[in-house]
């Protein structure tokens, strides 16, 4: 779950539109590290009606700047578990990002590896090696590394530029208030009948990033297969990982669907993360005693 | 997971091959419940290569046996929750396995509902409800008599017959060790690029009936996208529950597949439990940052 | 496809519910072969809301009879391929279905397959094999001898009368026209970039038996990846066998999802037959250019 | 399926390794447009162990090159129906290319279409629009188009690469016999069993660009859901488009799984190219009564 501050803390979007020039760039001229001139160039475009539609304007005037000025972009950002992060010289969200990672935990010998790898990363691309890396772990941010030192020079700018977009992103949510759009759904169907799963029992968690759980909701399918309202909807619908368990053996012992003793599938877990607030996540299951598929529905 | 006995207090399938009739049926008398007649039956095909076959054998048994004393098989079940578990004259194996659905801790309206539906239930077939109730728990069961009160008859028959193959496989288990001739497999291919998942850390956890869970092994996949050995073999592969959790995201990372921020699918966790330790399960993930399946392969 | 009498050669639900008690036992009382009396059960719940509804009551009839009913109703069947049939002494209706299974025109040595297949199902369970078999082939029903002489007798009663109930299904459809409540429905996700695939062409053909297909219909995928309306509905959905061709390619050449050249995955062909034209089918489709899923939704 | 040159007319790997500089210049100088400099750069990793190899090398050679050779080769392609198609000024690789996609048979409609299509690339990044269109059609290639159209200039720079070294692969099958690595292969899961499915009658076609179909052969599934043998292996696999069609429904009749009368599956059609005889190509089969799912395995 990424830590999020309280909704006091942060701001709503009428306030956001409200702003002038200088109390805009002031407020979001940190999202993209060091370099207000996107939020002024941003600006351009309040009122937004949304969160996501204030984070494209951000991107649009990132894709629209001189070539030079997206490398300087790139070149703003601090190397991961580098130098700058040693000496304590990190933006405040830079060095949160990277504690949240661990980064600031290494082993000597991991330090060393991240070492290596910024090392081989500017000698190839000539800019720092830039990822979303909040509440990310070593592990992948190494695999990370591995894979993007294989691009060529065009197609890793571009993805410096996306991991540069998710960024920002989550430097916005923790700044301001999704507008309450979205919501979470689910739906079951059972493959071995042919016919929406009456009856289920769901149970929702919101996962911790330290492992912890809390239950969110329990719920009973319908005899569509659908709960009888979003399991979450508009404000309580944070970015965060959930778990969905479908007691899929419940349904079974009631629909007479034959099964091994234990059932091969009984409790299925389905962990997934809501990186936007603002929209639908669909999140089926289709499922026989012995196979299930799921997918982020629309 | 099914709590098992040491393998100490379990026989070998040499051991029972080498039993005579008198010892075969004081050993293996009570897997059929008060039916004795199941096990003489069975010893006709000693020796057993397996203790499915010798589960095969007894089910057999059960088959080729007259309707009336299958009829009679189902009778020699108690009541779940019944009259006789009140007054403890319960077999030491109905007893626990009652036990361990947590029926001799129901409150006093869940027992109001087990008496009310039992008493449905014999009034339509004219025979107890049977249902393999080990490690379940009171929802399932009321599931499972609400279902099959809504069987025909013959239906029913059938369906109590095989409630009862299952209650004796897991009555088996607890007696004899099984051969060790099973093994957990698993394989990813990741459905974005069309290419088996390279270099994707795979956990393997047991998972206790109390929600406890032991870290049994940490895998990485191969170029094929399979484990170099199975991840469980031989006398290690106990029945019980496990869950997989598959490091997508750590994948993804480093194949350069681009997802959200957070990921939508990051760690998935593949729940599922094993009957019968003697056999393959092939539990592969077939996966993209935006869907999963998984299925029980071969 | 079914071939089906036209619509002025078939009885709508309203003349139905008009009917008296003879004319309506002389409507349908040979749709469960030679046993008129499950059409006077039924007549008790006139009137009928639709065709569904009077199927459902009648085989509710045939299951509220006694046993030695049911079982006179499966003896009332003829042999597949047997003597009556080559005596020329079936129904017409049998005729018919079994002309359209091609067993009228079997060679010599598949006849003594299906005279030694008989025999031995008529010893086993002591009544003759009943199975819908309009529009199947020989090797299809040869399957479901095969696969049901292992049966139990009392599971393979129950069998031979879901059986009946397919064959008064199908009889049923070329005699009442169904209300028109169905629809044929789609949706597809892409499940590369977690998005619906907007603007894939989708094209609509109806199936014949003897391998001819005729273009019902052109469709796009909307923003939403669903048609604008349903692909078929109300009077021209009719029961038969359908394919919906997805044209993917297309979708993934304008979205930029690289693929192979050719494309793994291009036209993606979805086969389904549609058995109730009442109900709602829906078929939707999760492609990656190397992985799709389809099922039927809800 | 492509049309492909007979073997005769095709060189061996063996023959390429045999060649000296300019035999290997002369005979590959134009599978990359206009462009011998590529050749010329591949030949020093003479010997190839594949055809696969050989396109490997000539693909690094691009890679490598600066970028300005690069942008060259791009603007070596003609554009798509293009004025130099239209005065038979193409290649005559460029020319059968164009042609197999219908580009030669335009509407004045389409063709204005293509022309403004054309217009608007150029004049967005300064090159023409390149796409492997053998065996494409008009929609797709305008799907393309309008597709690309929204690409970033380093974005589409890539693409066109990528789209490059596909006609590069397509063009050296005309020109040189794949050494016989491939094979095609399948297996049938049922998700509603949870077992392999045994004596499920498979038939393999290969489908031509016009529309006809060439049984290539039948097959049934082995007690492990698998056939026997490759259903293509060595010299039989080519390049091409094929269809694997599922006879589910005698399966599920033999297995006693129930359907639908008609069932909802019955035969299942998996339509796929195989792009690289050189490789295993697994497509296997998840299927229930209700829901399927394919895949390119390994």
């Amino acid at each position: 779950m990424i830590a999020m501050p309280p909704e006091e803390a942060r701001l709503s979007i009428e306030t956001v539109n409200g702003m002038d020039a200088d109390a805009f760039a002031a407020a979001f001229g940190d999202i993209y590290e060091h370099s207000r001139w996107v939020a002024e160039a941003a600006f351009a475009s309040v009122p937004f009606e949304s969160l996501s539609a204030l984070h494209a304007a951000m991107q649009d005037a990132v894709e629209a700047a001189p070539k030079t000025a997206r490398l300087d972009l790139i070149r703003a950002h601090p190397d991961l578990a580098g130098k700058a992060a040693l000496a304590g010289e990190l933006t405040a969200d830079s060095s949160a990002e990277q504690a949240s990672a661990g980064l600031d935990r290494l082993s000597p010998e991991q330090m060393a590896r991240f070492q290596a790898l910024n090392a081989a990363y500017v000698e190839r691309f000539g800019f720092p090696f830039v990822m979303a890396v909040r509440d990310a772990d070593a592990a992948r941010i190494i695999a990370g590394f591995e894979g993007r030192l294989e691009n060529d020079r065009a197609g890793e700018i571009r993805r410096a530029l996306a991991e540069i977009g998710k960024i920002a992103w989550m430097r916005l949510l923790a700044a301001v208030i999704p507008v309450p759009t979205g919501r979470l759904t689910t739906h079951v169907l059972c493959t071995a009948t042919g016919r929406p799963a009456d009856g289920m029992p769901v149970a929702l968690y919101r996962l911790d990033s330290d492992g912890g759980r809390t239950l969110l909701g329990r719920f009973i399918t319908n005899p569509d297969g659908r709960l009888d309202a979003p399991a979450l909807a508009g404000a309580d619908l944070e970015a965060g990982t959930y778990e969905l368990v479908f007691e899929a053996g419940v349904y079974f012992a009631r629909a007479g669907v034959a099964t091994d003793a234990p059932a091969f599938l009984d409790r299925v877990p389905v962990r997934f993360s809501i990186a936007n607030p603002e929209r639908h996540y669909h999140v089926p299951l289709l499922v026989s005693p012995w196979a299930y598929s799921t997918y982020r529905g629309s």
